[in-house]
């Protein structure tokens, strides 16, 4: 009886249409996990790759080249024939009619739909900010990043301007969250040894970089122990830490910080972020940062053919608080609700809730400094980083970006050099001071 | 007596300014022979890198990353104590007092000047086509390029619309000198192989490569023979081969190609080159295509204190001909100067008029397709290609680069994977469908 309406249901599956909507971590898991699903599945994204994000700091400081961290979808796809990946912008969801909307006019129409949208940076109402403060959250916003962070110590050698010179060699960043920690140590140990011995009118040794935050700790996810540690090694890298430090009124010259003007030409902005498109998309209830709240199974609250991962997703994580916006989360979710549908479609039973397994967690503040939390112990210094740094190789997604970062990551190690020191000239303002 | 007199040019020479506008292969080789120059060197370029130009293709068809063909002009000086790098834009040049002048306002004064200022594509009057079809010369052209090869075919699979299909996935390359033959035969393999299996509502395979050329044959400098190889190569990689073709009317929606009209939103325009601003800044005698009439020792007629290298320069061969513009000139007559100025400052006789030493000429259509010409025998196919990879790896600037290319070479090699795939929305024509 129950092996009969199994077998309906399996015939009944064949046709059905799985709809992904972005191929983060989350969307990516949950595409490789639907791999022997009978269904007919897409996988649609604004861009076309998959992005090995923990890694695009290292872009952003040109340590690392675009193609050593992100890969083709459609190439990493390949092998799954129950795959289409659309490289397309979803304008709306219409939930009744089950139907994406893509821009250009195109629809998909879905009997499931799993949303892996993530999330962007927030400006807390200040939107006006982000035509100056830059973030990083693409490719796109990692090459503007070493644009401006390299064009800045150009233009400080050439301009022959003592206030122009401080003021370009003054880097702000907001927020010593995991990202914020990381541009701020990288940019330091940038100036103070990869760049120092290559210009002659400046000393880039000299460059300000500073840590704002509005707590009262860096990394505050992590023990407080993790997080004195860190403000040392930072310090040591000489980056001048601002705690509990608002920051307001930030233009193309400069910030406040606290009562403080600052004059800078870099502002880069790693405090909050929000997940904004899924909740309004599907008019599901949401969190205070936009993220669809999300039962035990993924599962949107009354849409049970609509599930959301990861960044977008705000699910309780069973002692009172919500699971963070990390990657194993989304990687773990994406995974789990592919297997879900998976076994769903074929009339075998659903897993129980999804339980997220916490492997610790990790913060890198630069050269062999980093901090690791793996609950029954803990890391600081060199340990930390190396463990970091195998954590992170084993993580990358195929063997060729794997080969070419440890090849990067060793020859940096061994020279101070960094082999993405370039300027093309195409960033996401448009071409700056480049070449025809 | 002759040994007081050099010991008075010397000692005058100790304050002596060269300007060397121009990072390309002649502006470094210029840069490098003065190693042991007593004098104050300024390196000035649109750009931070120096860039191996014969591999440009690779990034824009997606074989490697901006990092493995360029590294940053300054990294490579960085123990020349006699030079600075200047990463600016030259306005104009004041011959009379003997001064560049930058944008921005700065003035560099020199004793000497070395212009290494390269070559620009040409539309033949027709400069209205450069916004529609496409030029590689810079990273920032070879990046625009790949998004642009790469989302036609994104576009393709998403749109549904056989006739947009169609014109997508029809390429048109105009030249079929060296670069329009590797992009062509690169193309095709990226249609033919690469991406063959990654899409679904599309047949990639069925993409349209034409290749036009104005005159009678395919690389038409090297011998007959060869060129006839290299037709049927092309042919073999399914590239359609045009010749004695005039294009004309370009808009982004096509072009004509003697009578008619072809539909297609990617042309490639690798015909003439011209050298367009050195003759202007200095008021010099010009050939047709705007390169500089200089003496045999690459110097200015009645300007001998200025000197033009590279595709900037015309020369005579020798032989009644004019020197061609090759990357193994611009570093020969680069490294002249070079030898030259160090020389005349150190109060040694200076050499005797440049001569180019031909090492042999070659070209590459695609994977183990290529030719070679080295005067006393020719080289074609398989073996061909052997001595271009061979010579160019030789050739790349620094182990960094050459490792990372020789590993992104040996990876694609077996697998007719492309590791640079990527559309991260970073284009010279502003962001196009990206992230946030």
């Amino acid at each position: 009886m129950a092996e009969q309406q199994n077998q309906t249901v399996a015939a009944a599956s064949k046709g059905m249409r799985i709809v992904i909507v972005g191929s983060g971590f989350g969307g990516m898991a949950a595409a490789k996990a639907l791999k022997r699903a009978e269904a007919e599945i897409t996988l649609v994204d604004r861009t076309n790759h998959h992005l090995f994000q923990p890694l695009l700091y290292q872009v952003a400081t040109a340590a690392l080249s675009p193609a050593d961290i992100a890969s083709a979808s459609r190439a990493m796809l390949r092998h799954q024939s129950n795959i289409s990946v659309l490289m397309a912008e979803v304008v709306r969801v219409d939930v009744e009619s089950r139907i994406v909307h893509l821009a250009g006019g195109r629809d998909l129409p879905y009997d499931y739909l799993v949303l892996a949208t993530g999330s962007a940076y927030s400006f807390f109402g200040h939107d006006e900010w982000a035509r100056d403060a830059l973030t990083l959250k693409s490719l796109a916003d990692a090459l503007t990043i070493r644009e401006r962070l390299l064009g800045a110590f150009e233009k400080a050698e050439e301009c022959g301007d003592p206030r122009l010179i401080a003021k370009l060699m003054t880097f702000v960043v907001v927020g010593a969250g995991p990202t914020g920690v990381e541009l701020a140590g990288t940019i330091a140990e940038l100036a103070r040894s990869t760049l120092a011995r290559d210009f002659k009118a400046i000393d880039t040794r000299s460059a300000r970089i500073i840590l704002c935050e509005a707590g009262d700790r860096v990394l505050s996810a992590f023990p407080k122990r993790l997080s004195d540690y860190a403000a040392k090694a930072l310090a040591s890298l000489g980056v001048e830490l601002r705690l509990n430090a608002a920051v307001g009124e930030i233009d193309d010259e400069g910030l406040m910080i606290g009562e403080a003007r600052i004059e800078t030409s870099t502002v880069l902005w790693c405090a909050g972020t929000e997940a904004r498109p899924a909740a309004r998309w599907i008019g599901a209830e949401a969190a205070r940062n936009g993220a669809v709240r999300v039962g035990g199974d993924c599962a949107v609250i009354g849409r049970p053919e609509i599930f959301v991962v990861g960044d977008a997703a705000n699910m309780d994580d069973g002692s009172g608080g919500v699971l963070p916006g990390l990657a194993p989360v989304a990687k773990q979710q994406g995974a789990y609700v592919g297997k879900l549908l998976q076994a769903r479609l074929a009339g075998r039973p659903a897993p129980g809730p999804f339980r997220y397994r916490n492997y610790g967690e990790m913060a890198i503040i630069g050269r062999s400094r980093a901090i690791a939390d793996f609950g029954l112990f803990t890391l600081t210094g060199f340990p930390a980083w190396l463990a970091w740094s195998l954590v992170h190789l084993m993580l990358l997604i195929d063997f060729r970006s794997r080969t070419a970062v440890y090849i990067n990551w060793s020859w940096a190690w061994f020279t101070y050099g960094r082999g993405a020191r370039l300027l093309a000239g195409a960033t996401r303002r448009g071409r700056s001071m480049s070449d025809d």
